[in-house]
């Protein structure tokens, strides 16, 4: 199938939906609620939005119900960046060719906006799903354990102990990207199934889904970040090893990435088949995002 | 009313229910853990949980199913405390006479202990209101609406930028105290009421008391920290002139801001008198936290 259109599509909602249902820039404090648009309008990917809406259209979702839900989750992993960005943690100048927030505001500001875009995330879900309280109850539920101290925020904490040590092992690694990476990425796909009506075994096909594609997500990133070149990367290459960082290539390998890669690759489109409704945007989309590494 | 008993009965509650609502120590990853165990074991007050169950009791909850809603407003309420002693913030070294978590630890792990409190409040709520999830919903509403850019982390803002002006203006001052210290009160209230089957009047009455107790809290607090001497205050006094803080003292006076005080006093305890069922620990509780002021 033709990716482009439909994903335009999504992005278009998507780009609608963060205007929408943030904040206006000029609410009291403006300079926090400009600090929140200034990031979350940063661009990106934007893959976890779509990945919300393209699961809630398998399930039928033809209307704009999503479209919340995909904010709240752009808001989350915006906040992350931001925190992920300050000083004390990876202190980056830049994020996507732009100022990082603490360098466009200033440090507390930064903070403060990615508390807030934290909070919104979640007080979003409660407002555009209040005349549907058991479905915003778990949306609620879903990202807020994704989010938390044993998997998003536990894979920071994580990655920034394993940094500290000459040499990480596998399953430190392993519990790093299941949780920095793959837990928002699940928790997107997740949460398009909830508002789809998706029974217990469509979730857990998203949920598996989501798993191996933010772990061959992640490792697609390691090798492209270990063996392409910096025009073709659009980013300084070898950043990671030069930081020290954990890679899968670091601990693994090149050839066993690839192999950990295809292996990922191919159960996140086993968990796709085993959906219900027509999955080939997902496909495609799952595709496209994992051939960037070959 | 003896106060002390009936707080202590409530205090003994809510450090049973801290310890049973996080994540053990022991959680992977432990240092995330044991911070934000470290920083909400610090002790204080617990004024917001208090409120919570005793609120809950006025609507006639004689059991603990207050007890996690009492427990979510104190991570919330820890994780603004981490967040605000913060290096880029007001830079605290103690905080109730022990070393703040970016001292016991360091900074990376502060702002990540910070969001976590934050982020598990939600889970929280959501997890133990889950056989009630219209409930849960009400209750995640009302802290995420609390907690948000508009209301807690919108008065932090505010008085962020106020500190950098040579004068704020009464209004200025009024929106950082409405949000920055009677958000989570009036929440506490109100999570309390929800928990007892509140109808409107009961929740409008709590939110009111919460308000005007909010504001009576921080003028009081502004009073003692310009005319008590650092013994009595068990902390430095003077403390917020030298950092050119914003104080309810530094725009109105000390005589007008005993006016204010009294006038918010007798408001929250006014609203309390509208409520059903017994209010005699609300008021006594009251009373006392205003009476440090004389």
């Amino acid at each position: 199938m033709d990716l482009a259109p439909e994903l335009t599509r999504h992005l278009d909602r998507i780009e609608a939906g963060l205007d929408r249902h943030l904040p206006p820039a000029a609410t009291r404090p403006g300079r926090l609620h400009e600090a929140m648009r200034y990031s979350l309008q940063a661009g990106g990917k934007r893959v976890r939005p779509v990945l919300a809406l393209a699961a809630a259209e398998v399930f039928g979702v033809r209307d704009d119900a999503a479209v919340p839900a995909a904010v709240a989750v752009e808001c989350l992993h915006t906040y992350s960046l931001i925190h992920d960005d300050l000083p004390c943690m990876d202190n980056d100048d830049l994020r996507r060719g732009r100022p990082t927030a603490h360098r466009q505001f200033d440090e507390a500001t930064a903070l403060l906006a990615g508390d807030a875009l934290l909070t919104h995330a979640f007080a979003l879900l409660a407002e555009a799903y209040a005349d549907r309280p058991v479905l915003a109850h778990a949306l609620i539920r879903e990202l807020a354990d994704a989010a938390g101290s044993r998997r998003l925020i536990g894979g920071q904490m994580e990655d920034l102990l394993a940094e500290k040590k000459a040499n990480a092992t596998a399953a430190e690694l392993e519990f790093i990207h299941l949780n920095k990476t793959a837990a928002m990425i699940e928790a997107a796909l997740v949460l398009g199934g909830l508002i789809g009506g998706a029974n217990e075994d469509g979730i857990a096909s998203l949920r598996l889904a989501g798993r191996h594609l933010g772990l061959a997500f992640q490792i697609v990133d390691d090798l492209l970040d270990a063996t392409a070149d910096t025009a073709t990367l659009g980013k300084t290459a070898g950043k990671d090893a030069k930081a020290g960082k954990t890679t899968f290539v670091k601990v693994h390998g090149l050839d066993k990435s690839r192999q950990f890669a295809a292996h990922h690759t191919a159960a996140a489109l086993a968990a796709l088949k085993a959906l219900p409704g027509d999955t080939r945007f997902l496909v495609a989309l799952f595709e496209a995002m994992l051939a960037r590494g070959k």
